[in-house]
């Protein structure tokens, strides 16, 4: 419980001020990407991990939730203080504290934007590849706690790749190091990974090692727009048959082309079925430029119309249209689920068709894109929170969404992280012994399930659910906070 | 306890024929790629994972310890049953189940040799990077639970950066499965991962999904021959700082190389103080001939004599120096303790001067080679077992290099595991919170402390080793078994 006496630990073992009570602070505090809210009791902004770990010896003390918060971009509600508690705002603890030319690392604190790590490490000619559309806003420290992917995946992997070492805090309160500043490392468990991507409920993050890579000094962009999405799904089956891993592989569905022309104006043939973005980059340019007349090639077969960049201006141009889709759907309406089903590659085309499916049959507005060549694919239910009607069609299709990805050998979530959303649907994609071992993990390292409560393991049933419920859980006002106090882990 | 009933049970439950408890048969199941030894109780071949899962109930229920078993390859002492019990054979669950040309995957039983994928995958223009030195002997099974390293690892990265999923089978014998088919998965905790590197302590994996790449279509191969160790050094850096990675970056020192002119005759200068081998390959042949046109000026400005190979036989026959050391080495001493330190790639050159002042500390033949690009460094420590002055001289020699490798920033093993060889020392790398998680994850997945037990924990101390006992541990009818039949982890 957090009672007075508590407060004043949490002062004593923090600056004062950096205890926050105050209505206003707590009210921005209760939200993140989605629009799922939840109050919490108070925020603490810690400046080092020794100041974590005195919030939660206490915290652990006293049974109180803890809810560790980077930039809450996060679009799961993997943020959302469910069942009030602390949110733990890693804000301040937002430095780069080395990079490492030599060794190709980077050492960070969480709180540092993603985008300000690639900008500090390009002037060394440096690269950290992983880059979520938030990562002007997202911070490292939630990258590694919901895994996060990007736009570069297929070549250069998610951000688990990348995590060579991570300082963190146990539930109960003690700073320990996983992994190092080493590319081999087999000396115990891999802690560093088991801790990447869950979503803070195992630990909390306090100092992160990166690997980075010499940064690409070219690259080649092309567009490609194709009458039917066959076009597109054989194009991209037949630049991996080449042997060839784009750098990016993105891919609009005719709705998506739609909404974007409608909204921005780009000039896109709206009769169009499909858009592919195409970008190769690498140290050599002849090589790009031979390897993007082999992709460019490959994009004609298909049916295409190519449009190649010259210069890195009319690079950017063409990536406004894919740029420019998340945006332009708030247009259309104000609420939108954006689900992150990944699935098999090949499987890309039949998980478009079945989206098309499901947008018709519960007639919803759906525009489908997505990251083609790591088969991270992006359906966007856009709805009317306050038309319950529409609402329900969308928990539906939202479901029936989860069933085909797991249908096609894929699974839930591909970078936006299980949180709240996807907790009910958990068995749908992880058999019940794996769910059972990962819940042995959460109880083991958290045996009073402070850490991040309510987040990924299903509270309402099974995690088989064929009907949602998600939409309806939490909202503004809606006091609907179900059981997320810090209860053990059945 | 392994009574007779117990003995029928798991007759009933596999081929009659697969239960293995001739006297021939525990021997040849007695040792590794070490000179420990430790005779099992019986050796059991499972053809499925249901079997795996049937006898894995019995051994739970009787608390025997099971060692999981590959091609027994590993350098630690990791399948050596130290306090008997049942080998876990898997060598019968060898199938390559699928490779998936359209999403770069295959599915493996974990008995396949990592050569037959290699070639298997090969004849669809596909690689599976990861090549330790025993990958004609060790399996993928072996490789997943050690987190194998190789050649590659600087430009490919280790095993554990190919595991998509993995089927495995818990201490009480329940089938599961981690991970999946998808390059973006953040469906619940990386368990694939924590399991890979686990050294068969948490569960028996019985299945892997391994991504593939798309195999580099050209590579060339030059050999760079220093006056100066500081010439090798200062050349790593350089190509480094360039933006080139190169697939493969070795170094020789001295020793090794007069190790193997003298037993190969290869005409190397045995003057030389280091040599590096380089390799770079890509799918462009003009970007490959460009980038070993940059490499070999570095290694010249360096103060190198650089020899570069015209076609793949020349190639190879640069390879042959490399490839011999290893060998070599057993014409001069009986017995060879290989260690595997891995450091930040900078400290190399540090780590390198410190192994030649160990070995002339403690009077030994310790030639050094290793993967200078990925930091991970081979002191080998030739000995004779008969010796005990020498022997004691190797254990003192051993522990400083564990020390000298930790204060560069680095750790104990790169790739080989730390098994029962260097459990005592796993203190010195890994703080007192991190041994206690991993030790809180060992109990809660292997309640029993049926898998695998005596590895990876200290069993002798707190793991703060100053003088080793690795080496009197165990030997050829020493009988000195210690402490490791199925007793809880502290």
């Amino acid at each position: 419980m957090l009672t007075q006496g508590v407060v004043a630990e949490l002062r004593r073992a923090l600056d004062p001020a950096d205890v926050l009570l105050d209505r206003a602070d707590l009210i921005s505090y209760s939200i993140d990407g989605t629009w799922l809210e939840g109050r919490p009791d108070c925020v603490v902004m810690p400046r080092s991990a020794e100041q974590v770990a005195a919030v939660l010896r206490i915290a652990n003390r006293e049974r109180i939730p803890i809810v560790p918060r980077g930039g809450s971009t996060n679009l799961s509600g993997g943020t959302i203080p469910l069942g009030g508690g602390i949110v733990l705002n890693l804000a301040q603890l937002n430095r780069i504290l080395e990079i490492d030319t030599g060794n190709l690392l980077a050492v960070v604190e969480p709180g540092v934007l993603t985008h300000d790590l690639d900008r500090a490490v390009r002037k060394h000619n440096l690269y950290y590849p992983p880059d979520p559309s938030s990562l002007k806003q997202s911070t490292i420290g939630g990258n590694v706690a919901e895994n996060a992917g990007g736009l570069r995946c297929l070549k250069y992997g998610v951000t688990s790749k990348y995590v060579l070492g991570l300082q963190y805090v146990t539930a109960t309160g003690q700073i320990g190091r996983a992994g190092g500043r080493v590319i081999k490392n087999v000396t115990g468990y891999q802690l560093d990974q088991l801790l990447v991507g869950s979503e803070g409920t195992l630990a909390v993050i306090t100092e992160i090692t990166l690997r980075l890579i010499p940064r690409p000094r070219h690259k080649r962009t092309a567009t490609a727009i194709f009458p039917t999405l066959e076009g597109a799904s054989g194009s991209v089956a037949e630049i991996t048959r080449e042997g060839i891993i784009p750098s990016a592989l993105e891919l609009m569905d005719q709705s998506s082309i739609r909404i974007v022309e409608n909204v921005v104006r780009l000039g896109l043939p709206t009769d169009a079925e499909a858009i592919l973005l195409v970008e190769v980059d690498g140290n050599h340019e002849g090589a790009m430029e031979d390897e993007m007349d082999r992709v460019a090639a490959i994009l004609e077969r298909n049916g295409a119309s190519v449009q190649r960049a010259h210069d890195e201006a009319e690079g950017e141009r063409l990536w406004a249209a894919r740029r420019a889709v998340s945006p332009a759907t708030a247009r259309l309406k104000p609420n939108k689920l954006g689900e992150d089903v990944s699935v098999p590659r090949s499987a890309v085309p039949a998980m478009i068709r079945r989206c098309r499916e499901i947008a018709a049959k519960y007639d919803l507005l759906m525009p489908v894109w997505g990251h083609a060549g790591d088969g991270n694919v992006h359906p966007n239910l856009l709805f009317d929170r306050r038309n319950p009607e529409e609402v329900e069609r969308v928990q539906f299709a939202a479901a029936e969404i989860f069933e085909a990805a797991v249908s096609l050998g894929g699974t839930l979530s591909g970078e936006h992280g299980i949180g709240v959303l996807k907790r009910e649907f958990l068995g749908l994609a992880v058999d019940p012994t794996t769910v059972g071992v990962m819940k042995t993990l959460k109880r083991a390292l958290d045996p009073n399930n402070i850490l991040n409560p309510g987040k990924i393991f299903p509270e309402g049933g099974d995690g088989n659910r064929r009907v949602p419920v998600h939409l309806a859980l939490t909202g503004p006002g809606s006091g609907e906070t179900v059981n997320t106090t810090s209860a053990p882990i059945r």
